[in-house]
């Protein structure tokens, strides 16, 4: 029997490598002739270039940039091929690389994203795959954007400064400036907000506070965003502030399609990188999952991807996640069997901290089962 | 495929016949051409009748006998075929019988089932199986003996009367006045504890807080029990108030043994005159489970029972418990798969409320994955 194993991360516990390795270790014990293939997903979050480096082979490379503070720092992206890098967002500007008490879109930029993408065309990929999750800015991709070439200057004429408070002193852009091989480049871009840049369900009204900004703050983004979305779209000649997905990471959605990157779900864009689907095709069962799952599981989160492309293949698609909630009766439709961890009534803190004896007990159960 | 579902009850909020009628209804949402056969099991207390009345093809006899307080009440016993019926002590002196207010082994007796075997005699049947779980009585069986004949007498030459408070006053018990056809009757008593008589372990201490006795009653009985245990071993000439079992249902084991019964394990004498393990031997899959599974489980609990029935035959075992307590690892040696049906970090309360809708869904969850 092959079993391929594709879990996202347990939100909060584990990552989706851990699980898959617990998955592992669990099927082994009941049976080690079971043949496994493993594919931690992601979503495009964080975690997704540790998914990338377990289920695919590839070659780490690493850079010099600058982080989400203006610092500089090392960071690191994945060749998958001669042609094909994945860069990952939250490794160079996320969240987690700002200290709680600096988080400020005030001060943070997307600058270095802007680096990694020139990185990787100077060593020649031209297939770029970008996860944007877990980023600390509101800049609209302001300093992404400077990086590759744009610019943007204030009423005196002087160029403005590549952080999220800078974003509302612009008066002009210019794009005739920007690399000229990102005309030659693919840019995929993963993302699974419907978000546009500006208005009540826009990056600064919906991510913003997360990122550490005030009442104020966010609605003084909100209208420097949409004056500044105004002069973008001029110039690049393109309307696009209001398309889903615009508001991804605090306005890099939006960025990226002024480039012309393309939004994509972000776990259809990391299990197509990694063949997820080869694997599926070849394999008897396929065993996949997440922290919670509810109803919105199918619609676009990794273990609803894996479903899709399970069902396409005919193969049996467990769901075995930390927590089933709201509606997961819906589930059924997708998936073959969804089951929880959960041994007993007992605390969300005690799951969190036995997630693992947990995910591993019920993993051998299955296993038993289905191998009796 | 043939599923044979040999549910215990989930204490608290299902009984093992609606366990296995809900797991029925699931099953066959998920696949009506699955042959079930309910087997919903017991393990001698409370609801053996009922688990009876749906597993066995049977006839209910009604009959008036002494209640626990000593109020004439209505009762039933089954007959299972010429021969055999089936008596449960919880519905003719059973703690749920009687009021809180009113829980106090000074007035409680036994002698209802005394009645009970007596009717069950008259009406020709002579292989007797007791459930004697559940009991309100710490009478030590003299209710029941005396019912079947057993003269006991106070220090007056006095014959006493039936209830717990009248142990203490018994000078002399005399055998010789038992109904003789009990000399020509099988009884086979379910008993699943291993408590002696008296001492710490013994009945009083042991059960006597649950029927309402006071520390200071607790120890009464204790010697009270013990001195009437001398005077009835001496009458019936054996030796057994230190036997396992003497002390289950306050006393009442410790009586079947003086006229002969024998104390069996209560899941397999349900099982076994149920019919269970000709049902396991013609199935595919078997499912049990009960409202807690714990290490426990393996040994003498009903679902313990039927994991070592399917294992007999080789068949695959699936423990389904409303929730999975201290090492359940362990009967990972038994049952096939062990599975909860709490989907989500949560209460008792909540899990208790949801037993049904929980079950419904993780029964389905595994019968889509067998059937997949």
């Amino acid at each position: 029997m092959k079993i391929v194993l594709a879990p996202d991360s347990y939100k909060g516990s584990l990552s989706s490598i851990k699980v898959s390795e617990i998955m592992k270790k669990a099927i082994q014990t009941v049976d080690d002739k079971i043949e496994i293939t493993m594919k931690p997903m992601a979503d495009g979050g964080e975690g997704t270039l540790e998914a990338f480096s377990k289920a695919a082979s590839h070659e780490k490379v690493e850079f010099r940039c600058t982080g989400p503070l203006g610092e500089e720092r090392q960071s690191w992206y994945i060749k998958l091929n001669e042609d094909q890098a994945v860069i990952e967002g939250a490794v160079i500007s996320g969240l987690p690389l700002v200290p709680e008490s600096k988080r400020n879109p005030d001060h943070t930029t997307s600058f270095g994203i802007g680096e990694a993408i020139l990185h990787a065309l100077e060593q020649g990929y031209r297939d770029l795959l970008i996860a944007i999750g877990g980023s600390s800015t509101n800049d609209g991709g302001l300093g992404m954007l400077q990086a590759l070439g744009m610019k943007a200057y204030d009423f005196q004429g002087k160029e403005v400064n590549i952080f999220g408070k800078d974003v509302a002193t612009i008066q002009d852009i210019d794009f005739s400036t920007l690399d000229p091989r990102l005309e030659t480049a693919t840019i995929r871009v993963a993302s699974d907000v419907d978000n546009p840049l500006t208005g009540p369900k826009g990056a600064s009204h919906i991510y913003g506070p997360q990122k550490g900004a005030t009442v104020e703050q966010i609605t003084n983004y909100d209208w420097a965003l949409a004056a500044y979305g105004d002069l973008v779209e001029k110039a690049c000649g393109k309307t696009i502030a209001n398309l889903p997905g615009a508001g991804a990471a605090g306005g890099l959605g939006f960025a990226f399609l002024a480039i012309g990157g393309r939004l994509e779900s972000g776990a259809k864009l990391v299990g197509e990188a990694i063949q997820l689907p080869e694997a599926i095709r070849d394999a008897d069962l396929v065993i996949t999952g997440e922290g919670q799952s509810d109803e919105q599981t199918m619609y676009g989160k990794a273990p609803g991807y894996v479903s899709e492309v399970a069902n396409y293949y005919k193969k049996p698609v467990i769901l075995l996640s930390g927590s089933l909630g709201a509606g997961y009766e819906s589930l059924d439709q997708v998936f073959t069997s969804c089951f929880s961890t959960v041994p007993a009534p007992t605390s969300l803190e005690n799951c969190l901290e036995n997630a693992e004896a947990n995910l591993y007990q019920t993993t051998k159960q299955i296993v038993k089962l289905i191998d009796s």
